[in-house]
């Protein structure tokens, strides 16, 4: 059974979507910025390096609490599975969409405190 | 360079010990417990399979916002090394200690909702 | 400090691309393609899903060992952190580099068997 | 649902303990030592650190493959799912089992190279 398990950390960089499938089903989808930290050993200091942008995408309970706990700029950490996709548009145009499909994220206490109220026992 | 990468997400279940090592630095600790869900095709449903518990452990700010914001009984998610060391004590008693070195701990979105404030801009 | 985690299991989708860096470091390349099974609970069985691509990037003596084992068709194992990024070239075309920059990769034993040979102790 | 996917890099201390469960499913165990290496940035160098021992157990045709490939000492990357449980034997006497149940396997080719030989199309 092939995998594609990723963990990442990073900051909320967009405002959050949230739809219902024609099923009905909660969507939420946000932009994620990870930036590298890396330890310059020349200078003895850690420094910035690149970004990597992925589009977060979760579904049901997930998507709801999502949509009602993150805000843009939010530093946050998510587990799921990363799925990488060609697209095309009526017009000709090409690109690659980054998603994660999150089965879970939370708010990254290394960059603050969160106060927490549960929503329901078991998600399944 | 080797590696022991782990991500996992379950139930804190105890209360957090928060103390300061000699030079100042803070230290919390908990134990989680992670319970299996698996999918049985006989009955065609989802059940509790086995729980596994370590202790979780985490250093300086993600020390401090986790003891000021993680409760008994809390979902959490966890990043970290882990590192499983044998003991032995004074009375001759043996056993081994399974730990998670977290890097990043959230609350679990998937079972509920959290208010986040930031501490700091940057943990390094 | 941000993390993006990433561990895939796939098949070589390409040749190997291998190349020495200005400072003569061993750098090594290949598309890597992996399918989704999914247990399709109403027909009771596993079935193809999607397929994610990305490009495998390693260097050194990971490189060196990785251009001397692996085909194109072989199942691997990777580990690494996962590098998304824009790109523009001089025509004005644009896209999207999604990128793994391994630390470790083996044949993957669930899909046969391998024979290894140690090149050297201990590669930093 | 609750995960702990765990990714570790180390290598084989044991000989492979092979055998068949009662309904003929092949399963193979072994030790796996995993020892960080950690950049001293006093010493500008890097050094060895603490090692961690876990049990990697594996099923069916990845078990097969292990036991005729995997030889005491060989470097290994392994993907799977952490599983820590007490025991307590007849004599009393109590312990706590770690266990990687591996989903994959491979040769670390950051350390030699490998000659791979597919034994079956597809193992679900």
């Amino acid at each position: 059974m092939n995998e594609t398990m990723i963990s990442i950390t990073g900051n909320v960089a967009t405002d959050l979507r949230f739809v219902r499938s024609e099923r009905g089903t909660p969507l939420a989808s946000f932009r994620l910025a990870s930036t590298e930290r890396r330890y310059d050993r020349g200078r003895g200091e850690w420094t910035d390096g690149r970004t990597t942008f992925v589009t977060v995408v979760c579904w049901r309970s997930l998507a709801e609490n999502a949509a009602a706990s993150l805000r843009k700029g939010d530093p946050v950490v998510v587990l799921g599975r990363l799925r990488v996709e060609p697209w095309e548009r009526e017009d000709g145009r090409t690109g690659t969409s980054v998603e994660v499909v999150a089965h879970a994220i939370g708010h990254d206490l290394s960059r603050g405190t969160s106060a927490f109220r549960r929503t329901r026992r078991e998600p399944g």
